[in-house]
């Protein structure tokens, strides 16, 4: 798919278990999304790592670069990698920027890619489906079966997942 | 996906390895796709197990109750789980039914779910992410990353992979 | 195997990640060697879950229980999963507890069975296989495919793995 | 472990999926012993890979590739892989050749290593904690938790696992 880049920033999608530390730890080089497109036996997908964060330590100029790098691509649709906790600030960050001509879709996992492949693949891939089909521009997110513009959809911190908005 | 029904007709993706005979068969309980829904953390999607075979094996007959079960469902949006030996075949058959007002999107996997479930759910993911986007009627494939009308992709047996199809 | 008891104290061996906290927790429930024993199509092993804690937080009242829990068991051999930074600490305690007619193995895991089984499975395994064929009392560890009396063995904290001790 | 070589001669301990057949194929390059010994994070164990076949296939002139490789190392301690269907009459034909001072483990899976590596680690790393402890010499095997005189104990076919062979 020529017009997409995927924009992997950290967050527990790629989290590897560190066994000197006994912690996890983001890994920084995106090698969860190498597995997952050569396990998917699909051509090689544009990507690119940066901030390699726990979306909890990003930081303003953490959002400042991911909009630069969101602006100087030509690619139009923009998959980012991204923690849970703050997926919704960097959203609207995002949104407020007014990116225009630009689909923006922000995906992660509440489970890390190492320790079990399958939410973290299908929150990816199905934001992948998503683009390959979506013609409206903005900014969306994909989690849990769920792909809505990012204001109807959030993070349910007790459940462990993400849920629809419900509008009162 | 209130809009979305899961057939699942057999296939590679459902094969499971039966340490008594030493061979890979197909699950006709559709275990695969529960673990998939209940990993992704995902809100039921409605799904229904049907002929449970390989697709080499797959009759006219076997056909006729795909298609039966399709416009016998009031869901729009339908996601075929088939083997790919013979996906392009059933995509074809469906295509010439003139099905009106349904998006089909055939998928399947190369390797086994319970083999390595990363390819199997990325296909499925993708189909998923997809519909959710896609307005278009008609017969689509999504395997290996590609989600195009089935005409103009197909499998490679060589590769081992599905390819675009080259217009000469 | 009739003269054998697991009893499990805790350890990175039994650790699950938790998805609404993000962190690998404990299982006090066992369920890494109840999977182990259903996989390896083994019978039943008898074993008994006690502690529940990480190697580090264990007091000298759970080493007292852990020796009250041998001394108080028939069997004569016995092996004891245990988390791995403080295992030569509750060897040479149990060591020094002069346990008449007892084997005790002492093995554990430096990496979770639920994120790869593989380590955990051939700690243990090769303690049980040891213990099938071992007929001296004593206090052992068995870990990175080492199995010797406990003072000859040591965790090497920057290689991540168990090493023997060198004499000098 | 100075004094041990495993010898590798296939079986359904080292199959692997070839998406391409879609068939289980003998792997002759003994990838799934590398990964075990990876992992366990061991010292290397020396080991050969012959023959390379699934046990049905095994032929009289393969048993004497065995038996050769038996008896021109120098280690004392030896374990073969095997695939499981003639490990019975392999053990037998080893037994009689009169082995001097040699330990002989047979072992393999009823699960390929690369579909579930739990059953394959366990039959192998318990093994290789029999030798670490046995003086006697003889052919045994070990599967499924247990380790016997290789007399003592057959494959339940029905059951798909070994069981104790019940004396008469």
């Amino acid at each position: 798919m020529n017009d997409l880049l995927i924009i992997n920033t950290g967050g527990t999608f790629n989290k590897i278990y560190n066994p000197i530390s006994g912690e996890l730890e983001v890994d920084s080089d995106g090698r969860a999304l190498e597995s997952l497109s050569r396990k998917w036996l699909c051509d090689e997908i544009e990507r690119i790592n940066i901030i390699g964060k726990d979306s909890l330590e990003m930081t303003n100029q953490d959002r400042l670069e991911l909009l630069h790098t969101i602006t100087q691509t030509q690619k139009r649709k923009i998959i980012v990698i991204h923690g849970t906790d703050t997926m919704h600030i960097t959203a609207e960050y995002l949104a407020q920027s007014e990116l225009e001509n630009k689909q923006v879709i922000l995906t992660g996992a509440m489970v890390p890619y190492t320790i079990d492949p399958v939410e973290a693949t299908a929150n990816v891939a199905s934001a992948i489906g998503f683009v390959h089909a979506n013609r409206e521009c903005g900014v969306f997110v994909s989690m849990n079966g769920l792909i809505e513009h990012y204001q109807n959809i959030l993070k349910d911190r007790k459940a462990g997942r993400f849920v629809p908005k419900v509008v009162k």
